[in-house]
């Protein structure tokens, strides 16, 4: 019973090109899907396309930290569950966990700093509307009795000889 | 003259289906020139088809954590540099930069974690074979006088408030 994760946001199929001559999930793509679990994240907290044209403001990611756990085959689907580590007027600080059926321990973790833009007239750094802030905090609260991730971002080294 | 970087082992434009909805190049698809960039350096060092097939070594990724510092739009070139950061028996730590053209700095970069995985008759990880390790040690020599990445991995926090 060690599925005490996240809030499940997207879920796919794999598609032949992510698939590279290893026979296995290419680690890029690992990566694509964090990419569209951010936009599912986004749509839920209402960063979504009618937000986004009224307003100019979107997502952008400062950080992505990848850690690949297990191989991904080709048969399999992929759910992306997320916690909200953090959170501040402009920051979403997120960790996603990417779980395959019949596998209680994740096939990857990634965590993401996600910044707050308005791309026009110029790009700058802009705070959430005051309902999009409410909608982070609430899904931060839904995740906030969860334990951490057990693999998250950290400076990289080679262990030590 | 700010170039005192890598080497550069793969070059790329940007592929129409690698943009989103912001205009600019989707957070994932920077991995994937990364991934691309990999694999360059895996035939770089003797880590090539031939070698593959004839011992079943290839490298799997661990780890890699990104640092999106530009965006980068649907004309760009990106290079992409490559420093050996460390390495030993089994494992290339590196980093690469992603450079575009008329830019001193990098658009984004990203450390990785890498090792040499047996995929049959059974996954292990393996020692490099001995030439392999001498083209890996050869090429971190290359890259040794160069200054570290300023925008290494590390544990992803907000800003302290």
């Amino acid at each position: 019973m060690a599925n005490v994760a996240g809030i499940t946001v997207f879920r796919t199929g794999i598609a032949a090109d992510w698939i590279d001559y290893n026979g296995h999930l290419r680690d890029a793509y690992y990566g694509l899907i964090v990419s569209y679990a951010i936009d599912a994240l986004m749509q839920r907290v209402g960063l979504d396309e009618p937000y986004r044209n009224r307003t100019r403001c979107t997502l952008y990611t400062l950080e992505m930290h990848i850690r690949y756990l297990r191989e991904v085959k080709s048969t399999a689907t992929v759910a992306a569950e997320v916690r909200i580590i953090d959170a501040d007027r402009k920051r979403i600080h997120a960790c996603f966990d990417l779980m395959t059926e019949g596998q209680d321990d994740p096939a990857a973790t990634a965590e993401v700093m996600l910044l707050h833009v308005q791309q026009a007239p110029a790009v700058s750094s802009q705070p959430f509307a005051a309902e999009i802030a409410a909608a982070i905090a609430s899904l931060q609260q839904a995740t906030a009795s969860l334990p951490p991730s057990r693999f998250g971002s950290r400076q990289m080294q080679l262990p030590q000889r």
